[in-house]
């Protein structure tokens, strides 16, 4: 039997979310899963690399990687450090060795806060020369159950127009560049764009869509996860020429990004930046989505079925638990067409 | 049948050379191979780190790791990705992102030059608590035939009173301090110490040491990476007191740090700062020996048998040959006690 092939689209935890619960599916059905994953990072470690030494932020990339990795004691503490941050130096006055001139700030300190699995990526798509290969044996090592892509070769920008980002003028609309000022933008995101405007698919990718039984948008941060994979053209049309089946699984809550973006108007902004794309589910919390009536209608006007589950965790945080999810999407993947 | 104990001490080139030859002797011999490897490297990436961050200086370590990394495919290019060296940032000007100041030198490219396992190795042992456990994940992830271990959990200093290390005062004696610079020095080594004098033994290498059927010592800068193992109380202890036979590879040419040094010279140094070290057996290249009377006299002064071979590259560079080193190594480790 030919396992169900798999893509799920995202970035960082959401599409973490979404990988672990599929793991959660594979006792019950054999998936063949491929992540595909925004490459507009440009905060912390992910944004320190790609601004001082160019390439691919890798953050991302690799918290899909961890989530994909294997369950032997080896490869798990192969994924920790992955995600091990490098701590503090014990201080910049006092350090042996002398003669480097003592700059302030980063520079006496200049490994603090970067993940090992950022440098790891980055050393092996200098050494390797390609970012697919050398995901494909980042993933080798981290005996991954996946593989993991991103959408594009190329680091993108993540541009908004922001209608009230400066509190004080609510009716103002600016510009907020960058995808860690968009993700954090108090204002109403009133339209999004890339940077390059049309920036290269991953051929991997695009292959990848093509040959899939199912494709899987979200959880995650919608403006500056979810909705990249949109605005890349060809993967946009691979998506669209899929014989694929879709799925959108929605968040639990609006982030602050989305902050007054209803459940309905997030399945609303996919038909608006691609509005070709059929969708044939839309998973939701049964408790988080509130009136199922309006998001019932709006899933069915991109052509979907609504299912509710419950796939929170239990104490109250607005997080996807990894099986519960699972057990929910097991019967929707099962399903035959 | 119980695989053979090879114990093998040494620092950089030297180290990697011997264990590449101990892995040549596989198809012939059993072999369980275990590295102990000098920690006073205070130069390049290593000297970085640990000038800036503290702990064990990765660089030696890493390359023992790299010497006994697995023949698979995808452990020779996590091989590759130790090894590899970041390369400079593609210039601190136009770097994207901006706000970050624009420091000098170093600090606009704090990665190059450091070896991606070097960080890999100090990352793990941050993340892990320990060396000794970092290690031997680190040579699980290559598929390691042997396992490396540091001699002392601790860094280590070394000091060298060199008699004309100032060319323009050949007669005076001064103390040159650091693993680097006593390596360069011009002048000749009178007298070599470790700071602190007298570190902890890893203990680890202790037991090897008691366990083993047969030590061995070079080749290798005999100063940095070879006589300090006997400096270490603990392990100088344990190598005297170990039923192990022990064998003595000896280098085919003076390195800056010996110039002037004979190999019964070498020979002699051995004794000196461990004068209860008994040797079974000395190997050198046959042609580099010259007359072997004088070094056959300095083996037995010793305890041990001289043996030559020709185990250097022919091309005339001064390297061993780890074929035709392990080729030699074969009848010695092979023969019955």
């Amino acid at each position: 039997m030919t396992p169900t092939r798999v893509v799920a689209f995202g970035g960082g935890h959401g599409l973490s979310a979404s990988l672990r619960a599929l793991r959660h599916c594979v006792p019950g059905l054999d998936l063949d899963i491929t992540a595909v994953v925004t490459v507009g990072d440009d905060g912390g470690s992910s944004g320190r690399l790609r601004a001082e030494r160019g390439g691919l932020p890798p953050g991302d990339l690799r918290q899909a990687l961890v989530a994909l990795a294997g369950d032997h004691p080896a490869t798990r503490r192969s994924a920790a450090l992955f995600q091990h941050r490098f701590a503090a130096a014990r201080g910049s006055e006092g350090a042996a060795g002398g003669g480097g001139g003592a700059d302030a700030g980063g520079a006496a300190d200049p490994l603090a806060g970067h993940a090992v699995g950022n440098l790891l990526l980055h050393g092996l798509t200098e050494l390797l020369g390609d970012p697919v290969v050398a995901l494909d044996h980042a993933g080798a090592m981290l005996g991954a159950v996946g593989r993991v892509l991103p959408m594009s070769r190329q680091p993108v920008g993540i541009e908004a127009r922001v209608r009230g980002a400066d509190p004080d003028r609510p009716d103002e609309v600016r510009t907020v560049r960058g995808q860690h000022q968009v993700a954090v933008t108090s204002g109403t995101v009133e339209s999004l764009r890339l940077t390059p405007a049309a920036p290269a698919a991953c051929a991997e990718a695009v292959t990848a869509v093509g040959a899939a039984d199912w494709l899987i948008f979200g959880p995650g941060s919608w403006y500056t996860s979810v909705l990249p994979h949109l605005l890349v053209p060809g993967l946009a049309d691979a998506i669209v020429s899929s014989p694929a089946r879709r799925l959108v699984t929605l968040n639990l809550v609006a982030e602050k990004e989305t902050l007054g973006l209803s459940l309905p108007d997030h399945l609303d902004t996919l038909r608006r930046y691609l509005p070709e794309l059929k969708v044939d589910m839309v998973l939701a919390d049964s408790k988080a989505v509130g009136d199922p009536v309006a998001v019932e209608r709006a899933a069915e006007s991109l052509g979907a079925r609504l299912v509710l589950a419950p796939v929170a965790v239990t104490d109250g945080t607005p997080r996807h638990d990894p099986a519960a999810l699972g057990a929910a999407l097991v019967p929707v993947l099962g399903a035959d067409r």
